[in-house]
């Protein structure tokens, strides 16, 4: 990033008070800023650090009225916070997708197509029948499989391994060792004792602005032509299962290891926390929030409930159960007494 | 794949009623079929997709009877789901096993005894004294460490990692990101609060039959000599951790992210489910069934059991215990209510 | 390795009696020893193997008396015990250092500062601006992204993951599939029910004598300029998921499988087991044990305490709790009997 504080005031819609020719090469906090660095002044409580920091520039709110001298040029703004959360963004993605042009070795199959302004790092492998679209992001050692097929402006970061048949589509970001497309846990077992794999024919298909964690696992969906499918906007944090046929709903949201099985439906804007269960073939309603380390066994069809457990309860109920699980040692002596006394009062003569 | 029909018929024993020449490229169910695609019909339910399937051949029974035209070849056998599944596995070997030759670049070490058929992705990586035998696929960014053993038939997907000294048997499926072989968790605590690692120099060995589910873990024996062992049709899911000196008994199935300590010992036959963790240094009995989520802490002596909670308890047990903890609160205030009571008859006048 | 009974005998300090000139390759339990090994006898209760195996030095103390005759040459020591964990750990540094040099093809990016006795294993990737200090070990398929910094006798297995501007310490080993780094998981819910990303700027920073587990994940910090840290000495097992801007406090060890959650400070010396989950912005104190599965909601601020459950307890509490837990459905039974044998005495004319 090199911008100079006129350009930045420009993309703010702002009016730069002082020097606009200087140049921005970083963001930070206004306590810790450096020269050549833009910082930003919101929160009145944090005033007196604008009349010390060595930020370069400074976005303030446009009434911000100085009680000292500043040596930073100012940049004036309507709503400072959301400003510089706007060029937090705008850095990120010039972070994210810096990175131009085909690093070698790296391996390309027959019969692909690929668009324009892509990144492919040293050591990445794609088959035969790959359709990318523009502006991806391939690193290192990642691996894409035959007749796999990704959108534009995703991010594949280091050794990502798309099985054979894989669908990933715009604006999604896969982090490092996750694996789509994997074999379902599938088994027939036999009269001795044995197991026989049952193959594993669909894919994955993950769709719009949907994000996955590093060393998250999704497997392939069953039968030739099923699919596993996270759909727009979900988001999945690192070391999570997603067994195969499993459909998680548009925007939902789920913490590290958290393991769902095999053909379960979560519905839509569900949030889980981490290191759930959730038991195969079921179907979980929407808006469903689940808190960590629940194991959920049977459908919930009910929306918008809040669980905890094993198996789960309301999530209040499993707290105020858990209050006398606490105090169990004591209910039993009591009970005991009880038990004692009442003994003792049956034999009294009357 | 690319089968006439009536090579289709031959590998079934099937007798063909149509048009026997043309060629089938891919399996589907019947409703869904296309041209070039085979499908079956077993279920009477399903039989009036017969006359509308787009299918090139269709299986069906040998006494079938249709009540209307077909357009499809129809293959005549004695039992045609079975027949379908005959070929389901068929076509999912060649797929799986089609990959045949060396992609560049690759590495390959000094002194390795490599057989024949096999395919080795570009980015993969052989070290020293390696010996693999026939038809063994191994996929891009593998990683095989020095002094390692590898049967027939063994497929190595994306990214797998055995570290030096590994062992693998025949028509094993690894999946992409599993590790095997790296240090076990052992350190020694020193006076200073500390910890010194122990060295690990065992190693893993993995017999006939087993299957590895992506970025699961398993580490190496602590000494030299010893190994961590998965015996001959072991089937582990993904996420699964195998601590240093596990012996996992014959046909055992594990599912996703279940965590096996040091040094246990699980017996044959056994099935445990996703998220179960159990304590080291424990012996676990064959055609052992452990619930989803459960803990457990001590060596579990008799065959057959049924397992659930943490600690765990027969699974019956647990859930008549845990049908009460949800009536804790309730159970509580009536404890109360008894006390008081009998607080009352017992100051009554007698 | 390679030494003479001589050359060992000098590392220990011992007194060698018998051929001092033979070749020791490998070290082994004085009962399965092999000629070119070396045993060692300190439990006099396997006096009677030191007559019978075949290793070609064992090391004993300095005032043994054989009652047979012996064929092995002997190494007289002070602790036989402590002499063997040092060649175990000598031989341990040697396997785990051999490798040097460059395998080829690997990828070295510009402007990078690189120290002496390094190994840089085929498909390794080395970005921009990367500094690596003497004796570092980078296994095949290795990805060290730009602005990273890396200390002195480190080892990074085959496929570690180390993001841009991650910093490791000297003497940290990180096992395979590891990642560092990654994205934290944080988004910003929108009012259509969208989430939106918000840029993880920050990274990680390991400090000396760190091991790191396979396929574990670690987080980068949100904001530029914050971390997520591991202190010096901690050991964190396998398929770990460490959050971004948590720290952990010096010596703590983490067994597999445990999750903790943003922004978390866990303190020094702190013995976490397996499968445990703690939830975000909490601080636990030092030299707290907390026992496998258990799942940490509040801030533990008492030092020292061991604890188990969900949500924790301690320890002792937990299983008297789940002792009557057991008992619930009779506990239930007898409090009905009571309830209804009151009613009784209660319904007693007086």
């Amino acid at each position: 990033m090199e911008f100079t504080i006129k350009q930045i005031a420009g993309m703010l819609g702002g009016v730069v008070k002082g020097d606009d020719s200087q140049k921005i090469t970083m963001l930070a906090k206004i306590q810790d800023a450096k020269n050549g660095q833009i910082a930003f002044l919101s929160n009145p409580k944090y005033e007196h650090f604008i009349y010390e920091t060595k930020a370069s520039a400074v976005i303030v709110k446009k009434d911000f009225v100085p009680k000292k001298e500043i040596k930073s040029s100012l940049i004036l703004v309507d709503d400072p916070y959301s400003s510089f959360t706007v060029l937090l963004e705008e850095y990120h993605k010039l972070i994210s997708f810096q990175k131009v042009g085909v690093e070698e070795p790296s391996y390309l199959g027959q019969n692909c197509s690929i668009g324009v302004a892509n990144y492919r790092g040293a050591f990445s492998y794609i088959g035969n029948n790959v359709s990318i679209g523009d502006n991806v992001k391939i690193y290192p050692h990642t691996f894409i499989g035959d007749n796999t097929v990704i959108g534009s402006n995703t991010i594949l970061h280091p050794n990502v391994k798309l099985y054979a048949g894989t669908r990933v589509g715009d604006n999604c970001v896969i982090h490092s060792g996750a694996v789509l497309g994997s074999d379902g846990f599938g088994f027939a077992p036999q009269d001795d004792g044995s197991y026989k794999s049952i193959p594993q024919l669909g894919n994955v298909i993950v769709e719009d602005n949907v994000t996955i964690g590093a060393n998250t696992v999704i497997d392939c969906a069953t039968l030739a032509g099923d699919s596993t499918v996270l759909h727009k906007g979900v988001k999945l944090d690192n070391l999570i299962q997603i067994a195969h046929n499993v459909e998680i709903g548009k925007n939902t949201v789920i913490a590290a290891q958290t393991g769902i099985s095999g053909s379960t439906r979560v519905g839509e804007n569900c949030v889980l926390a981490g290191q759930v269960g959730i038991a195969g073939h079921l179907v979980i309603a929407n808006k469903t929030s689940v808190g960590a380390q629940a194991g959920i066994s049977k459908s919930v069809k009910e929306e918008g409930q809040r669980l905890l457990g094993y198996p789960v309860l309301d999530v209040k109920e499993y707290f105020r159960s858990y209050a006398v699980f606490k105090q169990l040692p004591d209910i039993s002596t009591r009970l005991k007494q009880l038990e004692e006394k009442l003994a003792s009062v049956n034999s009294v003569p009357k």
